[in-house]
């Protein structure tokens, strides 16, 4: 298939071609960055952006190797030293970013709907650049969802990662749904492969209505718990999601402790999963809370490097994808 | 023509063939940007240092892509976590990227006069380092000046912009000139290539003795208004000022309101020029204040993104000729 | 001889060979940087990541340009917005740069041992990671001690630098030695060279545990001092070391002005010297403390600007030598 997207804002919208094709790119990437140079010259001249308005030291590094890996040259915008603090609008930096030859645009800010903002404004002046949402707010962070699915699809068939590999599976997300655009981008994308995904968590982290984000046309199904065995039983993978300190003060959880004791992820709670159960973890990770420090540090159990290994090749195909088809739209 | 010159400090005392030799270099590689690769192998091996004591993300990027452009190497200086702040001098911070083997330094620092000094120290220790000043204190913004004289000229003649293309058009500067590095780079320039030059702003920031920057042998004339009238009258262009908001606290403006009303750039107000006139801003904009919204965002009068594009062309010029002319003195 | 070592974490067990063949591969990097394009593809394809958990524009530089030289990729770890303010521990921030890639770490930390730390997790987990220390805490800065090491073989035979040179040279190091990790790396390195190493400050910041440095199997002997004159008699090199001003809150010395009557070096204090004596300084300088300005800019002298030059052939060879030697150990 072709790829025709020029944007990734979000994974809500996005088709089983898409995946597949994303899976696929992928994987041929992954096999670049097993070779003695690591480098291919597909973006060579190709400009990409780094826009963290929202600081993220771990997201933007595996972003600017992607595009090393690729040959691009990155520039990044620092939110500290700049024009914002001199009252220029978010749109204005972007549009100081393309008129120096930017393509590419990788933006992360803490408000939801920025990137969907410079990608609209890139469109109506058809600038043919692409935006990749690197994390906006709590609605999505879509290269995180992609790197899951990838990290699960090489589990269950190295040499042929695909999408309907994942169907019938039950996968369960734990902690603080509420905050996460990374639950939300995997909600969508796993309730699409076909797997049945269930949120788990405090009753004020895991609010009743999360079952709108149910997508009728999706075979998968969302469901939700808030307590652990129901959606521990049988799961065949467990995301722990990061859970934000400052949730406390906000009295949306009692004490760390007690989040951890009712749901903390560890060896015996694992029992009641599937025998061959995986842990996947966003990063980073607050040992002894999310997740124990040993059951983190097992490597029978933990996806934790995988997907940040994962990270480099799905954001090199996601570059790819968009950077040529932003190409041949100009 | 041959280059001489091996550190552009200021626009002062430049010739007539200086600025044409590099109004040709930079009009050679804005082709080179708009090639497949947009990269020249002419300063391999060469180290690039930016050192920006005082922070701009802007001015940096477009140094730094147009540095990579032509395949130097770039190290960057960041002042917060620097030598300077544990005590070290900032002539032996420059001794010390030179030691490392630098061979350009583009600097700005808020005190003017300090890339004069760095530049001084450089050729006593004949070291043939070129300094680059990139903004110092209220003294001069060259490259600026040089960017808004390449967008000026490439509009009136795309494929062979040349200085004389300027003679005898009127040029309105508006706003804060007391402050402003770039409007005393374009005060220098514009006077030299034959236009006449109208300075205006409240009386605060537009100060009697402006006057004393006539340059007698310089064709271009320059004057001085309090009013937007007289400036605007069938200018052919007109270049906006950023206002910084810490002079309605030094007391210099009673109000941003109070400016917008009297010295804010509105389509209506443009009906006083010239039919054809363009407007310049350097960057970044307050939207609202300086120029309108609807103004700063219409293609048919707005040459700000032509500003910011022209901007890597004419800096890649500037480090090819001073790169390449200190090769040859070593 | 074969290189065998995976990690720079110190100095204190280095072999004479070792010490030679770094001379030597630092030598061959030199030419290096004397040729036109000043770059080798030796390291293509591998990522070294500066992770300066404390900060240092002055090392990171040198570590990046040297990297560059070597057409290595390079990550910078930023500790300002990093996942440590997140919860992370320094390990886990370790393993996400391993899993992204990773092949060398640069890694600078206030507190002793952390890049041992690293280093060993690293080879529990059979990375193949190679990890340089770049400065911990008050415990050792090998590749400080290297380059000094350099610069002084240079000097004594520029075209074939070797460890034995230093047989039997004076060589005093002057001031805060008990902070100095500097200090501590260039007692290895110069006591097993053969040389006599003379420390001198006051008792507070010398204190007489320094003599359990002295290394048995060293040829060069340790002697400590409190006054200036018996450790410049006669000496061939002198390194004055940083004098950090927070020395002085924390009761360890009367007066910058104090320490600078006492310990500070001038022309007229070398006169106790070797006619052919040398100064030398880690940097930053504080001029005026300890070292005059007069001196510090004197060329018959000062080796300052030699040092920081060493510094990028030195970390050539450093980057080289793990880079190579850990790829054979995959």
């Amino acid at each position: 298939m072709t790829w025709t997207r020029h944007h990734v804002l979000g994974l809500k919208d996005w088709t089983v071609d898409e995946y597949d094709t994303l899976l696929q790119t992928a994987s041929s990437f992954r096999e670049v960055l097993s070779s003695r140079t690591k480098k291919v010259p597909a973006l060579q001249g190709v400009v990409v952006t780094n826009m963290f308005f929202e600081p993220s030291t771990r997201t933007r590094s595996s972003f600017e190797l992607a595009a090393k890996r690729l040959s691009a040259d990155i520039l990044n915008f620092a939110p500290g030293n700049s024009s914002l603090t001199k009252g220029e609008t978010i749109l204005d930096t972007a549009k100081t970013y393309l008129a120096m030859g930017t393509n590419l645009m990788v933006i992360r800010h803490r408000q939801a709907g920025v990137p969907h903002a410079i990608a609209q404004e890139m469109d109506r002046l058809q600038t043919g650049v692409g935006v990749l949402n690197a994390g906006d707010g709590q609605h999505e962070h879509p290269s995180q969802g992609l790197l899951d699915l990838f990290t699960l699809c090489c589990l269950l068939d190295f040499d042929n990662p695909r999408f309907a590999l994942l169907k019938g599976k039950k996968i369960a997300i734990v902690g603080d749904i509420l905050h996460s655009r990374v639950a939300r981008s995997n909600i969508w994308s796993l309730t699409a492969s076909g797997a049945d995904v269930h949120l788990v968590g405090p009753p004020t982290l895991v609010p009743e209505w999360f079952k709108e984000m149910q997508n009728e046309s999706h075979e998968g199904k969302l469901f939700l718990h808030w307590e652990l065995k129901p959606a521990l039983e049988k799961a065949d993978f467990v995301m722990t999601l990061r859970l934000q300190k400052e949730r406390m003060t906000d009295y949306l959880l009692p004490s760390l402790r007690e989040y951890n004791q009712q749901y903390g992820i560890t060896h015996s709670r694992l029992e009641l999963c599937h025998p061959d159960v995986k842990i996947l973890h966003p990063g980073p990770v607050n040992r002894g809370v999310e997740i124990s420090s040993e059951l983190m540090d097992d490597p029978n159990f933990s996806l934790i490097q995988q997907q940040v290994t994962s990270g480099i090749a799905v954001r090199m195909a996601l570059l790819f994808l968009i950077g040529t088809s932003s190409e041949k739209s100009l």
